[in-house]
């Protein structure tokens, strides 16, 4: 199945691509590759505050990296021009989670956006990871990804 | 107007590379990217130690991350065999920025950086970027900065 | 020498590719490029649980990023076909050094990988590379390593 067909079967609707918070672009392409800056974990378009071993569960925290993952395949679209078939590999993820000393489930809570990465871009959507826990994120948000892709030339 | 006529309105001399404090490089080149070491955020030529949220304020973070994206440009002039036209883009920044875990303004702080490179190469000078808490960073320095540019082959 | 008779000089036997702890792959290609997942710091095959700052020390943290870096290197020779030679260039890495907000020797802890990749490739295993503390990794892992290497293509 394509891109849009996963897309159309998980009922997801792709939101535009968010507005930098700060002096960045969402995303600069360079050759065949598109590097994307960091996504905020988001609820209802706000960031999700929250730290993990604190004040938000794992189970929540899947869902939010979840639509991190969608507001990046937004993102990836116009950077493609407005057409997704053009990706031809999700190529790394960094997952950067907000969490006190002692939560230890990173891997878990990023697997919400990889996940999904992988449900709607099918084999080429699985990619490289690093996932680990940070001391704070701007606004306080819950979570903040980035990810690299290969696009056709 | 070129980056050295910005530089010279700006009245910044680039440093040398600085020295790396560990076993490794200040940059390599692959390709048509070059890929730049964490560089330490500094003040006087030191590391410029503090945590934000504790004791050092945005305003002064501010001026570190610009002194860090002006040693980077000296870096980059390096890479560049001398010549900083041969940048083509810069793509991308990952700021690390040393905090409280109730600290939230790490946008704000890298913003210091992100202007200064916009200042310096205008429009190829806008890139991707994550910024986000760490627990703390080599020397106590209060902020560390990476950055992945696209130069002329 | 080459990179096989300094891996037999340090008596080093490479492992397998580790099993990723959850949805993602050891390593992607795109070009000439392979960006390999994070590999957490292991000791006798299972992650070396512990925070600097805390509970282990830089001595002990080396010889757990060291093995990082032979794991790496492990992974690096699935990616090209059980053949190293083909590696041209370890471009950077990107060390997660679990530790406490007031434990600031991430650098020496993270030599321990960047020793032996020199070491093992020579020249050409000179690396960009940015070492931080996070609040924590997954698993309770002491350190995670990620690296991104030139291959032949």
């Amino acid at each position: 199945m394509s891109v849009y067909e996963n897309l159309k079967k998980l009922n997801i609707t792709l939101p535009p691509v968010a507005k930098p918070v700060a002096s960045y672009v969402m995303y600069v392409q360079s050759g065949n590759l598109v590097f994307l800056s960091g996504h905020l974990g988001k609820q209802d378009g706000k960031p999700r505050v929250g730290q993990f071993g604190k004040d938000i569960t794992v189970a929540e925290g899947q869902k939010v990296a979840r639509q991190a993952a969608i507001d990046m395949i937004g993102t990836l679209q116009d950077a493609c021009g407005g057409d997704l078939t053009k990706v031809k590999r999700i190529v790394k993820v960094l997952a950067l989670v907000n969490s006190t000393p002692d939560f230890t489930d990173h891997h878990l809570v990023t697997n919400g956006a990889s996940d999904l990465l992988v449900e709607v871009f099918g084999e080429i959507g699985k990619h490289a990871r690093s996932a680990f826990g940070v001391a704070q994120i701007p606004t306080g948000a819950c979570l903040e990804i980035e990810l690299i892709a290969e696009i056709e030339a």
